[in-house]
């Protein structure tokens, strides 16, 4: 049993100052308000908050991430789009060895715990070598992500990724998708071969689209998989929108609502563009969507209707997703920024008069990430996993979490993964090393991006 | 004469290596590239790009940032905006005492410098005492702004302010507007009370903005000030175009640039709200614009049409404004992510194909900032002054900027502000004693805010 003390806490009736919880097998066991420490108590001085988890992210596009800002050749005339930062980022995935990966991962979840992360579902899809072979272990890669992990400290969902077209029409993929392609058969042999899930790791799986998986095969992976968490990437772009139009004749968040049970099992990544009804439906299905604000924004996909969405109930989480941004503050003030700009208010998404943004969007995404995770957390009560992030407050209450948001100043100074402090005072003990190593794997991947 | 070693530099006409300089009274006085160092060089390992003058910063809304995000009341039905936003400025503005103002103001500096700006043009209109009334000294407030630069070591552009309306009609200002509210005679008391300039500051004025500033006023202010910076606040909100569409029978920027010659000397602060005719004459003028991104989101004002501006050939900068971030990457990055949240493309602003966004921001951002603050510099080049930002680079060339702006890490590694290195390997050496005199101050005004 390991005790630790906070000076104040939001837990689920609000603060309270003063809060020690008892941890047991990663797990809040008591917890005390106002009252004495135990002996041996760890002093973790702040405002302590759930954990937030990274609900989507592809951990070995850090090693890309900031390195495709420079615009088309003149053949396209300088033309730029999510289609051609794919084509770049397929570059630098191709030279990514098993070896690399572990550094990379490394690297980007320790930025995470850093960040103020304490969990991350990991969306897999670089399974096979690159000649698109298996590895001998056909899990290879997938182990890699949970040795990082390990190192690291972070909670893990991990997500394999089912890629088994080139589009809608059920085309073959194109080379660039060689590493991620799988059949029915390829697919199940990757899961069969996944090592039990460590503690406090969870095993789902992803879909990657409707777009790279055909209806049957989609079918076929929902009825292997009975349980756990299902996540999918859907209506990011405007292209592929169309796409699904043109040949299923109706929108992808229609299409997969009316064709399969969305419920609570179901994240929906991105999710951008979607209509009034398809925005009502997701709401009202227990999914979470799963939006991704800084890549978003990066790759131009566009703005998902928050507001309207939150006002019909709906739970939405966050994921650092291509890795330009390391942590939760970066998402969440881009999503409310995002509202604001296109409607000319502010707290859009407070959630009512005299709510602060802050604490609104952190609570929201904590408990959103969790259910996306599999994971019992989001809150900090008994029973409840034991993540949670301490913030340097600048001032007490709701305002320590808009400030952490809305005029950040490295605001995160400890994070408990499980009961393990894993960054005190700002720091993980293995940073350094690790971002050492992931110096060095950029410098051999130089050719490729 | 001291002299700086870079590992590599961005130099007018592209990265070289082995850059040295030597700085005479804070103008780069020679240069040499590959050649050997002299003794006693300092060296400053990383990559050596001209400074970026921060162009709008209104010092004390630092003691608020963060501090605005809860929506409002019932009353109100929890409707928030630019205006209420205002409101509660306003209540912290008002608390603020000289000593505040250095303290609040000395640790922004220090943040700036450490967010890698070299230079800071302060938009200052808090120059009264709380009952409105001027201080004994009328520059009080303003020797506070010069004493903070001074500590911090950040070269200063003062810029007195005129407001001496509450709207277009010529209103008397409103309580919360004393502290600003100067008439003809108030303003030249207070610019002839100002102290000389010190060694790397300079004077200007801005006129606050149409609404606070009547056309006879302005015309007066204008002349009374023949040289120097002219900044101005225009167009931010869309119901100052419909107020000032109501009262003049113009937009603002079609108004102003009607009604004054607007050249070089001015800096039009926001600009957001403008047609195709005020982009094209704006950009014709040789005046910058000065874009706040994280302010403008914060606030809710827009997205500035910069890809329309910049392909006319207008000239662009960044501030911090409202102090919710403090380096220009964040301004940078949302800069261009604006842009691409509303295009769907990206690397919008690029500028040509095959070019590094995040380069084409940086050297456009430190030209028209030191254009704005009325300052020799935005280039590493003998004859300008010797304000030079070091970056730790993930890559070498162009994709040192590209991480910096779009992926960033901390990636500031050292400050040079006119030959004295004041950031060195992200530290300033009053840091830690300025954020603690300011919590201590935040701590004070917390009943305001």
């Amino acid at each position: 049993m390991r005790h630790f003390h906070f000076t104040t806490a939001l837990l689920p009736e609000g603060w309270a100052d003063d809060v020690v919880i008892a941890v047991e097998h990663g797990v809040i066991a008591d917890m005390s308000v106002g009252g004495p420490c135990p002996p041996f108590t760890d002093r973790l001085p702040g405002a302590a908050i759930p954990g937030i988890p990274n609900l989507h992210s592809h951990a070995h596009q850090r090693a890309a991430a900031g390195l495709t800002e420079r615009s088309g050749p003149e053949s396209s005339g300088g033309a730029d789009s999510f289609w051609t930062w794919r084509q770049t980022m397929y570059r630098a995935a191709a030279a990514i060895t098993p070896e690399d990966l572990e550094v990379i991962a490394r690297h980007a979840f320790i930025e995470m715990l850093q960040g103020g992360y304490t969990h991350v579902a990991e969306f897999h899809y670089l399974h096979h070598a690159p000649d698109g072979r298996p590895y001998a272990d056909p899990a290879e890669m997938s182990r890699r992500l949970v040795a990082a992990a390990e190192a690291a400290g972070i909670g893990l969902t991990l997500l394999p990724v089912l890629y088994a077209a080139g589009g809608f029409g059920g085309e073959a993929v194109e080379a660039g998708q060689r590493r991620f392609a799988c059949d029915a058969d390829g697919f199940a042999a990757l899961r069969a071969a996944l090592p039990a899930p460590a503690p406090g790791h969870v095993h789902g799986i992803a879909p990657h689209s409707l777009r790279a998986v055909p209806p049957d095969a989609l079918r076929a992976a929902l009825e292997a998989a009975p349980s756990g968490p299902i996540h999918i990437h859907v209506a990011e772009q405007t292209r592929e929108v169309e796409e699904c139009l043109a040949s299923r004749g109706q929108r992808p968040v229609a299409w997969l609502l009316d064709h399969h049970g969305v419920d609570a099992r179901w994240c929906l990544i991105h999710a951008t563009h979607v209509d009034g009804a398809e925005v009502a439906r997701m709401a009202a299905s227990g999914a979470v969507v799963g939006l991704c604000p800084t890549t978003e924004a990066d790759l131009g996909d566009g703005i998902f209707p928050a507001d309207a969405y939150i006002q019909a109930g709906g739970r939405l989480g966050i994921g650092s997703d291509s890795q330009v941004a390391a942590g939760w503050a970066d998402e969440l003030r881009l999503l409310e920024w995002g509202q604001r700009l296109v409607t000319h208010r502010r707290t859009v998404l407070a959630g009512g008069p005299g709510r602060s943004t802050g604490r609104t969007l952190v609570e929201a995404a904590a408990m959103a990430g969790a259910q996306a995770s599999g994971i019992a957390a989001g809150q900090i009560e008994i029973g409840m996993r034991a993540d949670i992030t301490v913030l340097d407050p600048v001032r007490p209450g709701d305002a320590a979490l808009d400030t952490a948001v809305f005029a950040p100043r490295r605001p995160v100074r400890h994070v408990v993964v499980r009961g393990d402090c894993v960054v005190r005072d700002g720091q993980h003990g293995l940073a350094t090393v690790a971002a050492e190593a992931f110096r060095r794997v950029l410098d051999r991947l130089a050719e490729a991006v």
